[in-house]
């Protein structure tokens, strides 16, 4: 097992200003974790601690630190160091970096980088966010159709070095157009003179870079490919999405489904760095929403005064009342909205989502009803006729609950909305109004309140 | 881009029962796409097609298919086809497959086993669920350290057809202990006559076989690694973890969270294959839970029978007074919930969560009590003393149920409890209680309700 270094044993090196000793600790991290213990660090020792990281070590703990950190080192950095860092990142996290920059800070960084790395860059910067280009990466390895399998082993050897992902590489003819795609694998396996274009696979499954990310690593998770090519509107290759950082937006992307499910606006950094006026702004847009629908049903309920008002008893049965529908609506509209999410659910599958939805409920609905039902009897002897309106008001509240829940998430897609607004919040909001105009009306129907 | 095979042109190949031109359109059409489409034929059809694939291609194609599929193919094949498949599976598939068959099935596939196969397959079969041991593959790389590079690429080149991933190389001893570990990049990148006992980094970062799979998913992630050796108690390399299921398990555990977080127990097939029954089941336990809750409320509730019997309008706020406080709480639960999930918020960080959430509800709270005072001076004038009830008992509500939203799933997590279950459905029913009694007192004190 890794012999981690400690914080205390990093702060006692420091102090010591033992730069020998601090260096081979350093050397024998790993850079991730180096990172964690980097931003435990005050400003100065984590400076400190940066400056004694040999070059290419320097750039990969870099890429691994959050964005106040990164910030806070380029604006203590030396225009060479500066330039230093920027040419050992990758290209896709140098520009993770500038999107998180002062607008100054990024113009210093672009003049410390060399011009093709600046061009390089500020063609990434173009691409939309949220898509394959934003993540992809630049650096690939590509062979020639005409190659042998030991020449083409011999270029990676020289050139691999500069490549994120060596193991798929890609084939590509005089106009970058991509042609073919054959694995490390398969060039080990195969033997020394066999040709790479009889090796290829020909048909290869590519992403666009103005596509979505979430689309392009959906289809890296189904092929099980250790990375997808990315492709320009004229077929040339222009980068890989690795899959490594498909782990990462596969991450980012649950975590903001479950963000827009409680109805929050998603946020870009974790809870932890996030400040408290930043998290209270992304919260209440949607608490306003739904406060004035919890206000609309406030004004259903209004209608209805007259019968509470006769009979008071009804009005304690309202929370059970709307908390089931509601739980019973947001069951439903989860499970729809996370089977959207991962690709299981289609638009075509509405009909089967309805019918399924819909037993269901009856099943639910017949059970909790009883239960309801049999405990009222217990509790109120004598009182069928409440019973009974409580027992069917809850068995229509579940029904209904259900079956909205469970179409709504799939309308919101048809009409190109996000699924994920129909979540647990807002179901609960309509679901609440719609129980309620149940619950009075069966109440009108069997018991004398007038 | 990849000339996909439809559902129809494979069923016309079906027909005219050319088994060449099937055979050649199969054998260009990718295994995950193969599963997709066999998964949409019937029962004999898609028999006759699996008859037809190459036997390594029955493989891959026979792992990427649902468990009911595999089923059927297994009880109509001959004991000599399920060998073949049952040898040409990766053994962690072979597992997966087993743990979904019915006893008797489990008895003939292992019966076609070869010894040894059958071996590994029976120890790996008691790997607890949920374990790094049930996620691990048994085929890797093994060097060993007084290899060259240019002995450890032919080794490579020989032995590499039988593992799954070749790209990471693992070395072990004489008695099969993890030494070192060493990718095929460094191997590449390095002279033929390069020892791999230089090459190799010694302090290997690992999981232990009963470890949970999702911690071991997080360490694969954070070190951006292809695959992760698993060790038993002795040191022994048993088996590795790779990438492509280390994001299937990414994919489950947030799946798992929704379905936990929307109060249901976690399904184990995806929900357009689960039965009406099992869906029902898997939602009722929960929602009857939920309903006493929701009685419980009731009571209190009924307890200020007197309060909105001499001012019904009091009733009317109830909905929107008990949305708003189970939504503010839900969204800090979620954020919480998830910030432990991807490892960024511990336990230790209990007074900086409290803290944090405290600030952000007083500022939520004073926005939404301020626009509801000004609503209802507008709709009900000359009320005040009603206005600031409500506005009062809403910025109370919104307090209590952000922190309380905010800290009870940390204090699950403390009592090892799974902190999914504090999740919107059970805090909305605690907060539902809580605002419920803030109102209805606040209302006592201020307005002459006796």
């Amino acid at each position: 097992m890794k012999q981690n270094l400690t914080l205390e044993a990093l702060r006692q090196l420091l102090e010591r200003r033992d730069m020998c000793a601090l260096r081979d600790a350093l050397t024998q991290t790993h850079p991730a974790d180096l990172a964690e213990l980097l931003d435990e660090l005050d400003r100065p020792e984590m400076l400190a601690v940066f400056r004694a990281l040999p070059k290419e070590l320097a750039a990969e703990v870099f890429s691994d630190l959050p964005p106040e950190d990164q910030q806070a080192l380029i604006q203590a950095a030396t225009d060479q160091e500066l330039s230093a860092i920027v040419e050992e990142l990758w290209v896709d996290d140098a520009v993770d970096l500038l999107e998180e920059l002062p607008a100054g800070v990024v113009k210093r960084v672009l003049q410390a980088a060399r011009p093709d790395t600046r061009q390089l860059i500020n063609q990434f910067l173009h691409y939309p966010e949220n898509s394959v280009g934003s993540i992809m990466t630049a650096e690939f390895t590509d062979l020639k159709r005409d190659m042998t399998v030991a020449q083409a082993i011999a270029h990676i050897r020289r050139t691999g070095a500069d490549s994120e992902s060596i193991y798929t590489c890609y084939v590509t003819d005089a106009a970058r157009r991509l042609e073919g795609v054959v694995t490390i694998r398969e060039l080990l396996l195969a033997g020394d003179q066999a040709l790479v274009a009889d090796l290829m696979e020909r048909d290869v499954i590519t992403a666009g870079t103005g596509e979505d990310r979430e689309a392009a690593v959906a289809r890296l998770m189904k092929y099980d490919f250790l990375s997808l090519p990315v492709v320009d509107r004229e077929g040339r290759l222009v980068g890989i999405v690795t899959v490594d950082d498909g782990m990462d937006v596969l991450e980012e992307e649950a975590t903001e489904d479950f963000e827009k499910m409680a109805a929050m606006a998603p946020s870009e950094k974790p809870y932890l760095k996030t400040g408290v006026f930043t998290l209270a702004r992304h919260r209440i847009v949607w608490l306003l929403v739904l406060m004035v629908s919890g206000m609309i049903t406030g004004g259903i309920l209004g209608r209805y005064e007259a019968a509470f008002s006769a009979m008071p008893l009804l009005v304690t049965f309202i929370p059970m009342l709307t908390d089931t529908g509601g739980n019973a609506g947001s069951q439903s509209s989860t499970l729809v909205i996370r089977g959207m999410a991962v690709g299981e659910i289609r638009l075509r599958d509405f009909a089967r989502v309805f019918w399924k939805e819909l037993r269901v409920s009856m099943l639910v609905g017949a059970a909790l009803s009883a239960v309801n039902y049999v405990r009222l009897i217990l509790t109120y002897p004598g009182q069928t006729a409440t019973a009974l309106t409580v027992a069917a008001a809850l068995f229509v509240t579940v029904l209904l609950a259900k079956t909205v829940g469970g179409v709504l998430p799939m309308a919101a897609k048809f009409f190109k909305a996000d699924p994920a607004i129909m979540a647990a919040p807002l179901i609960t909001t309509i679901v609440d109004a719609i129980s309620l105009v149940v619950y009075f009306n069966i109440a009108s129907a069997l018991l004398p309140l007038a």
